[in-house]
């Protein structure tokens, strides 16, 4: 490429500064043929490189200001968390006429007011996809992928933490205290588990997510937000008796005098999607005048997850940079970067099978089927041999099997030799699994 | 505004084409909000307005290439469907340098290299949401959303026709052929529903999905394409009882052999959450290799969530013709037009309750408190009275009661007056309930 690389600064590098890293330097060609312009982090500031992290020979800084201050730097990344500081950092870059990309929930829901005035005056931008829901894309999806629709509510597990609790909770009997224990040991909880447990981490995003959906100011003052640390297994117990899952939610309303803004557990039907989403996984669902319900889900935290929103965030930025009026190449990636990598015709395809062979009713015919699946190498996953039927004046039987992954070439092969078999009456239904990890 | 409107031309004015002229009038003033600027509908191609149809006084020409040669047209909705008339009618409107957004799979799977290539050299965008799961973002979350990652593999509910077949089949143990009529009965199925069963249309969608994950030209012909009229019930039965579900889906994953690109029957786990995306209803999984899993569910068909997405994509069309730099505003809506609704407190708020009565065994208790309830003219929703037990020597027994919708400040005065009653001991526990409708 011709043109200059963007530059990218990166302060603070803990848990999500260092998977940033990691994300922008793995990816770095698959990202490049996105953008169409190479990224590279030309800074980093931070108090202390660890141990297991590998920077290479990137300028490394023991002040975050100095990022800042570098007339190098095009983008810098606020990863340092926290309120005050964090801040100030913005404000600065800001100043400086750089672009900003940050992770910080709390200092969006508190000072984004303040934040998004200094960029406008200075022609900035400033992009917090990673500050709601981790990797999920919901920022995105609310500001632009639903702009068509009066949003008319939304409501998301958006603490991991919180999500991991209830779901221990209820699947194992476990108490509150004792899950609380096993979720700080695992580092999905802080030694300080307020903001998680008490709901003041989600009320920072449900904040930040009123904002965009219904064009009202940041607001986290006025949310009102009740914790899960109350809730019991006997609770538990009884909402799932009526069909309901304790889950905490952030839920924001909009009507005619004025907009809910809650953070607080609540019962919702078990045959709801959104109450199925388990474990530290988080979910969004945003009711829409015309498009309707819709959800987002994924995770909500863990480094290369946040890395990944960080990273959009950043791809955005760079590619308004690069191609103003046409930012987003039709096919996701420049013209002249696509791939020709060959579409596989389907013989060549793995996959794991289902099949139902109907057999007269003949003593050995499961073993001369498994004995063709041997010969193929084809594993059985699961076995159910039925009762014979009476069909046609003959003892029909169902063999259903469940194979492990095999080429479909063999398949079709070990297929066509079974139905050969004698004892087999026509056609062996095949359907394929996908156990889709 | 001072500046002046961004004139928008409809080619089409089918089910799609009036439910997007319905979301640009009905919203108008949330979409002005966002984009700052008005977006008005100037012309309308269509053959016929149907007597349920009322477009003011537009302009309506009966040829939609009047349309793509109106000078005053900034952006043409291609609308028509099909595959030549619609790619002549884009071609024609890049060709006028005309900004296009289409709904048009069919067009842009099989034709879509061609058209991207036009679009390109003319340095107009064309935009292509609502041709993939309907009203759901996913051509945003995966071209933008998701671009720090490398895709490993997506799979899609992205037929609601095949969905809403397999559904009806499993819940009700009814016959393809049976719910196939009814489907077309309730306008879910065409009267030729070879595009729909057979996979047609999920392998178009699922040709566009592939080459925006992992940047490969579009190959529709390459695509293997197999259809569900093959499913029986007694298959469905046996997929059950081995903890699986059937769902129509379409499968793309990239290894480093080529590019599997296939649509088909597939077996997925029950305790995935795709296995229980019902109805017409689609869903799109992506796996990637920083952020892992994510899923966005959604209607993927019907006037106003296809209109939703058409929207969509006008609105990020008009946003990067106004402010190319900035397109997005910070807070999704323009600096001067965020609303001054005010955050209601939560005593204004209305919910429904779940409630957890601990009382001395004693007679009587029950229609208290329902007494109370009744009083406040809350509706009772479901009991549950469980055996008492003892508990520090007394009889203690709990009572749970889900309430109906009442305003939290009138709820919070029969709690107090439900914990005075001398039969009851302690606090009542009271958790939120939402039906998220």
């Amino acid at each position: 490429m011709i043109v200059d690389p963007i530059k990218i600064g990166i302060c603070g590098l803990g848990t999500v500064g260092y998977g940033t890293y990691t994300v922008l330097t793995n990816n770095k060609d698959e990202i490049s043929r996105r953008v169409g312009r190479e990224l590279i982090v030309s800074h980093i500031g931070t108090r202390s490189i660890k141990p297991h992290q590998n920077v290479g020979n990137t300028r490394v800084s023991n002040d975050v200001f100095a990022v800042a201050e570098d007339p190098e730097v095009d983008i810098l990344l606020e990863l340092i968390g926290g309120y005050d500081v964090a801040r100030e950092l913005v404000l600065r870059a800001i100043a400086n006429g750089k672009h900003v990309v940050t992770a910080n929930k709390a200092m969006i829901a508190v000072h984004g007011n303040e934040i998004f005035a200094a960029a406008r005056k200075q022609n900035v931008l400033v992009d917090y996809e990673a500050a709601v829901a981790g990797g999920i894309p919901i920022i995105k999806a609310i500001r632009e992928g639903l702009a068509a629709n009066q949003i008319e509510w939304l409501a998301g597990i958006i603490n991991g933490t919180g999500n991991f609790i209830l779901t221990e909770m209820r699947e194992k009997g476990r108490e509150f205290a004792d899950v609380l224990k096993e979720a700080q040991a695992l580092g999905y909880a802080e030694a300080d588990p307020t903001f998680d447990v008490e709901g003041i981490d989600a009320a920072h995003k449900l904040t930040i997510l009123a904002s965009i959906a219904f064009g009202i100011p940041l607001q986290f003052e006025k949310a009102y937000t009740e914790g899960i640390s109350g809730i019991t297994i006997e609770d538990i117990r009884y909402a799932d008796e009526l069909g309901y899952r304790i889950k905490h939610l952030g839920i924001a309303r909009k009507s005619d005098d004025g907009v809910e803004l809650r953070v607080h557990p609540t019962l919702i039907a078990d045959d709801k999607l959104i109450a199925n989403v388990n474990g530290v996984m988080n979910a969004v669902m945003v009711q829409c005048d015309a498009v309707g319900p819709t959800m987002y889900y994924g995770a909500g935290a863990g480094a290369l997850p946040t890395a990944s929103a960080v990273v959009a965030d950043v791809i955005d930025v760079a590619r308004s940079i690069s191609h103003p009026q046409d930012s987003v190449p039709a096919l996701a990636f420049q013209e002249d970067s696509l791939s020709d990598l060959p579409v596989l015709p389907i013989e060549a395809v793995d996959s794991a099978y289902y099949l139902r062979v109907q057999a007269k009713d003949k003593a050995g015919v499961l073993s001369d089927i498994t004995e063709i699946l041997g010969d193929f190498e084809i594993n059985i996953e699961a076995v159910i041999q039925k009762e014979p039927r009476v069909h046609d004046s003959e003892q029909v039987l169902s063999v259903i099997i469940l194979t492990d992954e095999i080429r479909e070439g063999t398949m079709n092969t070990a297929i066509a030799n079974i139905e050969a078999l004698d004892a087999v009456s026509g056609k062996v239904t095949r359907i394929r699994m996908d156990r889709l990890e």
